[in-house]
């Protein structure tokens, strides 16, 4: 069976002042659910590994129709859409106890030579990946190619020891958790769904100081991730 | 059966740039078990939400001979060792899949009013709580009571919305991450056993700066958390 379907609870120190689950929290959920799948049919992070190899998440689209309370177990299901030479789509179906689909995702990736930072012919390093292509679309539009804006605020940040993950790169929970940070409290008091996008373009290493710009599109709040050599590191979009 | 197991496991988003799961997610595991194992039997942050209470960690201590490694599966099991008026005493032992101990931790908790926050007698808001007492202690000292260094390096952060728990003050967690994010990373690479003590003594809230101040006592890194207007927050100490 090549679509699994992982359990997942809403935990005390995943909720938020709402008592419900942080965005963050529902992020770090489904790429977490990446990373046991790939390593429950042989081509996780360790296999690929012992190649000098490594999976990195190039975009993300989710969206929410809420999120869950404190208490609440719903499951995840997930499976590999497709993998195209560099790229490889994986999507998400976030559906409560009674089976009621309440989200979904859809995740793009690539795998990297850890020494080169190169992107690598997928099935070139791993043969397996490509025997869980199941094809399945689902009924969220892909992620977006967003772009940036030309009048923003800023915060700043140095990526330190705790923002980082085993590549010594800014951990992709914390691009979220500055860009959320920019966000003012009513607009995460008040939110019922949400369509959220997320693109990293290229990595911020341990000691990085990046800046945080942030501007409002509409109703949407969108995010660009700058290092200091003014290099653009990730480019993030959150409509309530 | 009122001495329960729970089974948890180092996943990809947990491990450090060593292989091996972060201090923090270790100590995010055991609090989370805490707050699992209230909430299975009858007395958990829900349940005291209803009567305007909710429970607050005061200290832990936590021996490790090791961190585990991405993949390894292991077994935190915990019981109330004491209730005692308006404390108690919550212990935890980790073991590998063999059932080998490799850690262990002590934690102390209070249960206060979410309006006054002040303590209350723990029997006079839920007598299950007192139902589960074991009494059987562990094989480590309990946790600290640290003090503060005169001479000391600080680090200043501000308390962000990604930063809070539930209760709009900075989350257990982020504690322990900017007290780590200053200790030197060879220190983090080399270690093996460590011993943890932490002391919260006054809360911090969404919006407050405070300074990291840390020094070193012989072999371990001692912290505390001060906010602007010169309040202690908490205390830590890491002997590797």
């Amino acid at each position: 069976m090549s679509q699994n379907i992982y359990s997942c609870e809403v935990e005390q120190q995943t909720i938020d002042f709402t008592g419900r689950a942080s965005l963050t929290s529902l992020i770090r959920a489904v790429v977490g659910v990446a990373g046991k799948d790939a390593m429950r049919n042989g081509f996780g992070v360790r296999e690929l590994n012992e190649s000098g190899h490594t999976w990195v998440l190039l975009k993300l689209a989710m969206e929410l129709d809420y999120r869950p309370e404190l208490g609440m177990r719903y499951g995840v299901q997930t499976w590999i859409e497709s993998v195209v030479r560099m790229f490889s789509t994986r999507n998400f179906v976030l559906r409560d106890e009674g089976g009621e689909v309440f989200g979904g995702a859809i995740s793009e990736w690539c795998i990297i030579d850890t020494g080169s930072r190169r992107a690598a012919d997928i099935g070139s390093i791993t043969s397996k990946c490509g025997e869980f292509v199941v094809g399945e679309k689902i009924g969220i539009e892909r992620p977006r190619r967003l772009r940036g804006s030309s009048e923003y605020s800023v915060t700043c940040h140095s990526v330190r020891y705790s923002d980082t993950d085993f590549n010594r790169h800014l951990n992709a929970m914390r691009y979220v958790d500055w860009m959320l940070d920019a966000v003012p409290l009513e607009e995460i008091e008040g939110s019922e769904g949400v369509r959220i996008d997320l693109n990293f373009i290229s990595e911020c290493y341990l000691g990085d100081d990046v800046e945080v710009r942030y501007s409002r599109d509409g109703s949407a709040f969108v995010f660009e991730i700058v290092k200091a050599d003014g290099a653009l590191s990730a480019r993030g979009s959150f409509r309530f």
